[in-house]
């Protein structure tokens, strides 16, 4: 009924994203704020707004993060879609703080704008940024896609079920 | 003898700085920080390498925080000064967390530089970054204490101890 | 008959800009460059090319501006609509510049270019570029409308006839 | 004895620099500030502080200038050197802007912050910013010493006069 | 039968782009390219993914160029349309260089992103940079386009042919 | 006594530096360069104008260079001091282009206004610029040294023989 006592501590965190579909740079986000908070929640973005229709539906996108996350043994992270705002589904979960991975400057000024914009809509819950490493800094999921459909080799980009499930729906279309 | 149990499950950030003097930038990021984290220690740098020596003394440094934390109400932030490796002093503390402040483009390039090497160097310490607020967004500690030669007000930029102590130690060079 | 003498050594800017609607950045800059000139008008871009329609008509974006420069006792500003060339526009008020808001690096680059192609169309107009201040400098039209969308506070962000316009307009659609 | 009327609606800017020496970049900005106001003062930097010694001392680099708008037939451009702070300099000469050339994104950022700073310190001048020329986009005094320290051409980079006073400076060096 | 035992050691680049239509930027990286490099054959993409079709055939646009590298002497150019991809081309030419010219941060960014992913997709070609002078620093196909939409002068933007035909297509629309 | 035909056709680079020392991220820029040239000449600066004095000297510098590309089987680099100019440096070796690696937003304006001039003093020599790798694109010298001065790892950093000077050289001081 009650919630346990050690929840009552608990430091939870938000990694919100459409994930269409979820890189090595998402997870190697996800995995450097598993190690920050007590308890990680990856967002997916369940209604894509002003955005084309996203490639892969919802559920799939759940399902490759579930299963990319086991893998790594990641055992304080759960996955949800969410469909309403962002803020009213980081309350839910009484998180403290959403995180997001920062790569290059143009997101950078992004994050910025977005980030005073939200602080005035939500002033409890706090934005903190995490850099991508290095080696993924360059892995976008629009590059990635771009990138399957020439054939590219997509080994170091995105978990290996992703790949394959890119080639089957680039061959498929 | 033993820690409290309470301990086990807490959260520490570390904001580490030279705060020479702290701003109100400063302090705008520390008590961000206060409320993502369970516990955040300032970490007043104790010697300053490469770099000119700084205006005030580390135990000087460490008051001005102190009192201005205090006046803030922020019960979970202490002050520290520390002389060892900032890894070591995050891991003596047990934290999980690097804060940083982000203000401008800058920044951002300094700190993936930094951040790339120090997870080499402790990979099992995360710098996760927060921003500062736009209005604080341009207050560095060097400006300010351009701004308090040139008799500048200080009114917005710094507590209000240390734009009196700016003025006068600049006053009796 | 002729124009008065006062006239003839008037300074006059032009703010360009599709206003839709006004932002208090918007404001803040045009309220500086009343400072900074004899005369500014305000010109609304009366058709939007290649962008989706704008929110409100040229009229009610002008309305807006007119009321919220009138709030803030700017008398030596006017608003007026205008739908040939912005250069045109300019010398039909005997303006010698153009005056742009600066808020980010996106921004800068893309003044650069502009400013430099207009240059060989219009020589005889300069632009001149003046920051928003910090605290406007994460507010776009953009981002208002979305904050809007999500029914976020829009009391900062621009002038009270133009949150309650949008979230009138918001809830009619 | 009383200044003539018509200075009373004289729009007065400010150019301020260290110049050491002039760069055809900055007669560019100078140039495009003189058609935007009715007068323009060019303020050399009496007395560097933080940095090492000039080249030419503030006497030559009046003359350089000097020369050079003389050259140019900017008739409503006055050149002076100024020891006191800018604003009290920029208010002693009715000025309303201080105007500076803004070329690369690190300027952007440097002086987003000054401009921050100074209003707090002088609410009543504005800093208004025009692009150097593309061709003029990459001309730093710095850049242009090395160069003539290299024996390379200063042809497009500097007045005649100054490109022979570099040369003959560094060859007395 | 053979190839010449010359062209063996010949040192081939590409400098594809979708040149809609070419302008005095293009050409100036292509001029630069045909210097350091034995032969450079000019790529143009004959089918635009996911972008607007483009305002000239893919004959047209190779032809301009033709003749524009023409009037420059540039004998060691040729130029190509391709509808493979890009390293398929690339290879089949024997090249070891795609060149690609560099203006604005906001090409640096998403140029270091392609990079790294063609890095994966061919890592025995090499994407190498070429600043475009100053002076075409700001010139972009989109931004000469629009210029000749509003009459604009276009003489140091684009070759005279070019210009000539742009103003024809649009009077003609 | 006449140089070979073969040479003739020799399409040759210079890759400059102060490597004071060399970094994994050089050389992976001089491997690429490597590729795309026949023959690289490292050319590394014996004198360090305005510096502070370099760690190492020219000859060890040299020397950990050589013997890195040796490990790397790259058999078309040589490795020189060079003490005159870059330019006649490079023309002595009948060089028609200089690589230089690009990391960060900061590199590229650096570069672009160095480039710029450069072209002014040398038209006939072009400089080309190259993406180091993801992995490396935070590694400087400067950090490098800082990491060694902290005991820090530095394997994926320098070759090995590079990081045992380091810590040799920064025990013995």
């Amino acid at each position: 009924m009650a919630e346990p006592m050690s929840d009552q501590n608990e430091r939870v965190a938000i990694c919100p994203g459409t994930y269409d579909p979820v890189t090595n740079g998402h997870l190697d986000v996800i995995a450097r704020a598993s190690r920050v908070f007590d308890r990680v929640v990856v967002g997916v973005v369940g209604q894509a707004i002003r955005k084309q229709p996203p490639m892969f539906t919802a559920q799939e996108r759940k399902g490759f993060i579930e299963r990319a996350v086991a893998d790594m043994g990641l055992e304080n992270v759960t996955v949800e879609i969410f469909t309403n705002l962002l803020v009213d589904f980081a309350r839910s979960h009484g998180a403290t703080a959403i995180v997001k991975g920062l790569r290059a400057i143009s997101d950078f000024e992004y994050e910025f704008e977005m980030n005073q914009l939200n602080r005035k809509a939500a002033p409890d819950i706090e934005s903190v940024y995490i850099f991508a490493a290095a080696e993924y800094s360059f892995v976008r999921s629009t590059g990635v896609k771009e990138m399957a459909t020439f054939g590219g080799p997509l080994d170091d980009l995105v978990p290996k079920e992703v790949a394959e499930a890119l080639e089957a729906r680039l061959r498929r279309d």
